[in-house]
């Protein structure tokens, strides 16, 4: 980490647009009975499933926006680039089924770099099962830009949308969170340390979780399966990529209801408040505004609580309330405050 | 032209991401019955017809190495950016029906420029017929990096790939070529006169429809409802986008055959002859490595010719030929000569 490993360098120049396309996707496998041809035409072309819909998103990268290339390795980046869009897709409640990748790249990376991407971006499409049909690589003025669109597939009486939770309702979320966030700011600090004394070593024994959740996500492929398996229908749901208050929010308005919030209900790994003592940060506002967490946050009928209770991916945090009621966090001392919207791009300029 | 006419100048920061997005795409309107769920969750929710397949397409515009906002008006970028899709997907014979566009944008553009950029956008949605449905919008550190993807529909059995060309096929392209890139030419000369006085105004009278099918090419998605009226079904299908060469080298390739491309059949408007003598250009291989052209080139069996000679949008230039006979041009002069991909790109740097 914070090295420079490039022992060859092949310019991209060498290959020129189609050779490099040729040489980056040489490796892709189609495994997808749905992707009817991959890359390699205008356009891919795939088959959808009767009484199935497609779901489609698309998310943009930007070099010194989104990643830091100084501790964020190529191929975790590739990896990552692909869970940023996938946790779109199961946040509908569908199957991720085929991506495409558009790159952006300037000369300072040689094809190498590049294979690097790839190289995640391709164990990313293995390990979710999804087939990479297409795309573009063109030159960049500056930096690079990683484009991903990501296609699934979902029975039509399935969907779920942002706007149909209702009064009463369960909020649930996966998994735990803050942990991204916190991974960033000893990332921060390591390099700060690496760039006053180059011989340093970077110390991440004791973050070991916050950094594997920030270097390399997991999208939550394994949920929209086992609420089908634990026979739950979420009446609303939404990826938690800005941070929970705000994913609330956005799932609140968008269902014309208000929601109360639990902070004693919000789950945070050991690492995060041993982090946040450490830091001195407040673990409530880091789960609440960190963002990058890429779980899962959807509401479900009260009468489902009893087919849900017992997994531990899935914690109830709060239930949804009429919209004249407003969105509000319960602190732990019992005291009732409006929730607000900062994202963690705001957080970061403070 | 040439000027800057920003009157107004909102900071995007006014907006803030969510603000801008909703601000930016509070016209959108959805007309496809296919749309079921088009901006504002977490993917678009699209439904396929019974025996339809999908087809997607995707492609990166970067500022500096695709378009020059000098001479390239905002609104013109935004319709031409949608045209490059639409053209992917109506090569495969298909109807598009959906696009999502995602921007990244530094922080020297005002609100009132994406708006002009949205505006054009727009309007190639409405008469395209397009659901404009989902995207991203996020910051830049340098330029304008504009991400689109489109979708299409067309039935299981209609869908033409660059593979199917057979010995013998004939082969066609529709429209003329090489005007776009001679508009190029003008621009970049009239650009280099402004820079030397501002006061001078462009001379753009006996150009129009080059410096038109630069700045606003038109996707042909007439063609696959033609071909259909037509009772043709072509043996394979490309996009005219990087020169009549490369892409007829592409569909060979992929086709395993070879050809024979006649130079007296390549179609030429009168002012892309006219602007060749001017500018001391060949046409022949303007149009072959030219680019930009949006038109179609494709094969048809020998049998389908009287149904298509008639028409004035569609011309033969040559035939199929087995893969060993390779892939020529026939001069006027009667010679034969291999054909070369060199592109536009290529050529620009010579």
């Amino acid at each position: 980490m914070f090295e420079n490993k490039d022992e060859s360098r092949t310019p991209i120049s060498d290959l020129g647009e189609f050779g490099l396309i040729d040489h980056l996707t040489k490796h892709v496998e189609i495994k997808r009975s749905s992707t009817i041809k991959g890359i390699g035409d205008d356009a891919a072309v795939i088959n959808s499933e009767e009484e199935r819909v497609m779901v489609v998103s698309t998310d943009l990268l930007v070099e010194g926006v989104h990643f830091d290339l100084s501790y964020m390795p190529l191929k975790h980046l590739g990896y990552k680039a692909v869970m940023v869009n996938l946790s779109d897709i199961y946040a509908m409640n569908a199957e991720a089924t085929q991506i495409t990748v558009s790159l952006a790249v300037s000369n300072r990376f040689p094809v190498e770099a590049l294979e690097e991407l790839y190289s995640g971006i391709l164990t990313a499409t293995k390990l979710y099962n999804v087939d990479l049909v297409g795309g573009d690589t063109t030159s960049s003025t500056s930096g690079l830009v990683i484009s991903i669109t990501a296609i699934g597939q979902v029975a039509s009486d399935e969907v779920v949308y942002r706007s149909g939770a209702g009064e009463n309702d369960l909020l649930v979320v996966t998994g735990d969170l803050g942990a991204a966030y916190l991974g960033l700011q000893v990332l921060e600090r390591e390099k700060q340390v690496f760039q006053a004394n180059p011989n340093a070593q970077p110390e991440l024994d004791n973050y070991t979780y916050l950094v594997e959740r920030q270097l390399k996500p997991e999208a939550r492929k394994d949920i929209p399966k086992l609420l089908r398996d634990l026979d739950v229908k979420p009446t609303s749901m939404i990826d938690i990529s800005d941070g929970l208050s705000s994913e609330i929010i956005h799932l609140c308005k968008n269902s014309e209801v208000g929601c109360n919030l639990y902070e004693d209900k919000i789950p945070l790994d050991p690492q995060v408040i041993s982090t946040c003592e450490e830091f001195d940060l407040d673990s409530t506002t880091i789960a609440l505004n960190g963002g990058e967490d890429y779980e899962l946050l959807f509401t479900i009928k009260t009468e489902d609580f009893p087919k849900i209770k017992a997994n531990p991916n899935l914690t109830v945090i709060g239930h949804i309330t009429g919209k004249k009621d407003g969105m509000h966090l319960i602190t732990r001392a019992d005291t009732k405050i409006p929730l607000i919207a900062r994202g963690w791009n705001a957080m970061e300029k403070e």
